[in-house]
């Protein structure tokens, strides 16, 4: 099954709900037109479904080979990795002066989640590759930049973010490896570092590691922990490639999903390469701050994992669509002459909009967050950056953790509309099942997004940034509140359903957000115990919220005159995320506040 | 991480919840003693603990091999049928008359259900021995039974049910296999059969096929449709093994999970034989009748396959507590000295939680429903077997659709709580999550399972059964609140959120039986789009009852002077499904009562 840009989507989402139109009129963006970005997306879509889509398959059954320390990658990828750098993908969002082409994160967003539906596992090199390049041009000396970023922009080399050792997981207070200062002021590192995507691979020249690490006087804990690159092969003072370093591939591991993605095992410090003992490293930025420069990597990656999590649920409803098309089966539930394509089966239909709906609200939130990124990094008034800001901080774990739990459950209903040939691994859905699975894990677990939105999100400003959310969807409720009056009769009821269950969606968000402010103060594990419940709480309903956006938009086109099916269809995918997502909010908010039971979990776990 | 039998958990919920007692007093079981049933469990978990448990993994790991139509079973597979069988395990159910123990259904489910937490693949094989063992006793001839129980009883030999094809999956009016009457009175089978479990190996001497075929003068779809015996080897006059039938393996499929589990194309016909072209095969029962024949051995395999869910997700959870228990990362929220284990950390407590929430209700759900089996064919007074009888057809597609969508969401929480290492396959929680997937699939998907609860279960009889369990939910429902009332002052909130959530998922679950039975009148599609969430919601309700009635009867030893740590964790539990899988309950009743949406799907999914 082919995979195919859903380029009217992407435009309806960009334009109609997440103002594409003012975020091109932000200073710094003056070269940005509408026409420009018609074209990227249009030229995005051609690429990535030529060059990327057809590495998926061949990622997850022809897995990068490991021998002797050396990875050979999957057939093809390291030719689309190159095509890919030739299009100037990787310099989407990076400033031209380094190559790039300067974007607003809400014109690179949507190639960004095309490229990961595509393939996923091929997407990563380029994603971990972004990250480098943010965290050397933000927080690099100027040597440090001309050094690295241009050859990472241009593709000739790739980067990674090495965080995880086998005791440090989520917490990165445990990381032990080491990073000892030398009398030319480099220094030389230590340690093992675990899950590192793209470790070691031959797609590209060298590979720039990003390394957490602790110097020998450096106090305990996160506030111990320091950045250093870490290059594959030294760079020589005219841009040559030098020695190898001391950095090892130790083995692969063998995943669940995202075959074609190498997760390496790396030694630092093992005296096999040209340099001696000890991996020769560069710290980044001041010493002990590494943590914090990694977030500001992190919190660009986890927003690329939620829209990771939109890409594999698009590619998966797709693939089902497809199949539910074509496969005939059983008669229709009204009765017909002969067997039909199961497309028309009811609970094929609510298996399908369930995808679809769920799709497209997470799409729309991380699109509308992409916006607030860009306003809040440019917008000229103050207090417009401060509020957006705000908006695209509490969305960030949002996007993340929705997203990507949304997509476990795309991807598991994908199979199920296959019926027995969805577990057939030729059938090609059991691919995204398994690739899905890691998305609420990598880049901070779904609790951890839940608790970053708990602590930092909402308790930080006291809600605000939070209600002020809540006052704006409130205007969206008036709005359909109006439609719905003035509405035709056939198109009234669900109009007033929508209404209605996003009425009560929004008093149950509000009533959430209420619990989490009061246990805070009073008691911090019942607050902490609801924090998942409250991110999917306000996943769900900020998606029905642009859901019932889409809806007003689509009709006022169809008010218009439209007859294009996309608006009709839009509307019934509101209605039917109204319907059958909305009222999720009502099971999520009453977990959310039943914060009193978590005290006797434990007993019940036998914790002694 | 070894497997342990969850002995205390059966001895509750067969004695407590289900009435084992009662059970063991209906005419027929008086041989069965309250004694031999602990001994049966004992000595059921002894064995799974040592002989079944320990070929999970090689199962996954060294799948079946096939070679020139011949299957070599993973290493250590033919030992342990072998061992079942001599164990007396294949006979738990059947009469004694041919060999079995003839025990209640009731006592029999423990022992089911452990086998296949112990190893899903592996269990299969006598899972679907039994259906055939059932299906020769119910509707074979004498002459038949004589010749195949006995073998199949004593694990000489195994079976396998051979409904689908590749144009005939969910939808048996297709299956086109044909079977031609011989002058000796069997049949030459030729078609092509796909799915099939164990279909084809090397753990026994012969393999005895039940096979649906049409004759060539059937009348078109599931009324042209017999039921036939198709041996691998032929059986002589004197049981002994003659010529080997025309049924050969073409190949084997590459599954997502449950690679263990051997799943064959059999080609029936292909003239390469002893016996010259065509399967030899012998009708079971009357001409035209194989599907309602099928239906009977299915009834039992959906039963199974739901026990199937609770066997996996009490698996996956015993693997997932294990790791939180020894994992150490990160600090207590309400602050810590150092790090501990994951087990602490609330969110963490709240997967497990809910992995174990919803084990024990479906567990509970099932051993009601095989206690209401065992009345409904054994007790004395028609009236009470009939009422008896509905109630469990009504809970049999509960048992396997909730139990098995459960199993799903169980094991994927499984990986959750592993965190990055959950999605490696060595630690074994990924193989939950692959083979949970297959269960609400196969023996009928969940939407299959759907329509029978809305169609047969509850609209045949106008509701009357759904209601009947509604009023009986209603006396739990008071006694929890008399509970409520007396209870101690800390107790109090507790019960009382059990109590209120209780009464809402009633009020929703009724309300979602309502929707159905009028749309079933008015707008037939409405109803089948709500056919899925209104299973569950069935489930999640009739889960709650059992959990509340498990609470009831935990304080009721507590009260009583109990300090097993048993009895409070059940409370617990049972608190937990009420704050967070109860409140379910209203999501999916408004989903079902959105039936006015449905019409509107198929514009949004391009249907021409």
């Amino acid at each position: 099954m082919p995979y195919a840009t859903p380029l009217q989507d992407f435009r309806f989402a960009l334009k109609e709900l997440a103002g594409l139109d003012d975020v091109l009129k932000l200073p710094g963006f003056e070269e940005v037109t509408p026409d420009l970005v018609d074209a990227i997306l249009e030229e995005n879509g051609r690429f990535v479904e030529q060059a990327v889509a057809p590495l998926n398959v061949p990622g997850d059954t022809q897995p990068p080979v490991w021998k002797d320390g050396q990875v050979s990658a999957t057939p093809g990828y390291a030719q689309g990795f190159k095509d890919y750098a030739a299009g100037g993908w990787q310099g989407l969002q990076h400033p031209a002066v380094w190559g790039g082409q300067g974007l607003p994160k809400l014109v690179a967003a949507a190639p960004g989640e095309n490229i990961q539906a595509a393939s996923l596992a091929f997407s990563l090199c380029p994603m971990l590759t972004d990250g480098v390049i943010e965290a050397v041009l933000t927080v690099g000396s100027d040597a440090q930049r001309k050094q690295y970023v241009p050859n990472l922009i241009g593709g000739k080399w790739t980067g990674t973010m090495n965080l995880t050792e086998p005791q440090a997981g989520s917490d990165l207070a445990q990381v032990a490896t080491r990073a000892v200062k030398q009398d030319d002021g480099s220094y030389r590192l230590t340690g093992q570092k675990i899950f590192i995507t793209y470790g070691e691979h031959d797609l590209a020249e060298n590979i720039i590691h990003l390394v957490l690490a602790r110097t020998p006087d450096a106090p305990a804990g996160v506030k111990g922990i320091s950045l250093f690159i870490v290059p594959k092969f030294l760079v020589q003072a005219d841009g040559s490639l030098g020695k190898r370093n001391d950095v090892w591939c130790a083995s692969l591991e063998h995943k669940l999903g995202i075959h074609g993605s190498p997760t390496a095992v790396l030694l630092y410090g093992s005296g096999k390469g040209d340099v001696g003992e000890g991996a020769i490293g560069y710290l980044v930025g001041e010493q002990n701050r590494g943590l914090e420069y990694m977030f500001i990597m992190m919190n660009a990656a986890r927003y690329s994992v939620g829209q990771q999590g939109i890409g594999v649920s698009e590619r998966a409803y797709q693939h089902a669509l497809a199949y539910a098309r074509e496969r005939v089966q059983g008669r229709a539930v009204e009765g017909s002459a002969g067997a039909v394509a199961i497309v028309r089966h009811p609970d094929v239909q609510r298996m399908l909009m369930t995808m679809k709906a769920l799709t497209e609200a997470a799409r729309a939130v991380s699109y509308v967050a992409a916006a607030a990124h860009d306003k809040g990094t440019h917008h000229p008034d103050p207090e417009q950056r401060a509020r957006n800001r705000a908006f695209y901080e509490y969305l960030v774990p949002i996007v993340k953790g929705f997203s990507t739990e949304n997509a476990v459950e795309v991807a598991s209903l994908g199979i199920q509309v296959h019926g027995g040939m969805g577990f057939i691994e030729e059938a090609g859905a059991a691919q995204f099942y398994r690739d899905a699975r890691i998305l609420p894990i990598y880049e901070g677990t779904t609790a951890i997004q839940a608790n970053d939105l708990v602590g930092r999100k909402t308790q930080r400003d006291g809600g605000a940034t939070a209600h002020a959310a809540i006052a704006a969807m409130r205007e969206t409720l008036r709005a359909v509140e109006a439609e719905a009056s003035s509405a035709a009769a056939g198109e009234r009821d669900g109009l007033r359903l929508l209404r209605d269950n996003l009425d009560g969606a929004i008093q149950a968000y509000e009533a959430g957000v209420a619990f989490i402010l009061e246990q805070l103060a009073a008691n911090v594990r019942a607050a902490y115990s609801s924090s998942v419940p409250y991110l999917m709480l306000a996943g769900v309903v900020h998606g029905g919220w642009q859901m019932a956006r889409a809806v007003l938009a689509c009709r006022r086109h169809i008010a218009a005159g439209s007859t294009d099916p996309f608006h009709a269809s839009k509307v019934a995918t509101g209605l039917f995320y109204a319907a059958h997502i909305l009222p999720r909010s009502l099971a999520l908010s009453a977990a959310v506040r039943s914060g009193v039971v978590a005290d006797a979990c434990g007993a019940s776990l036998d914790i002694a």
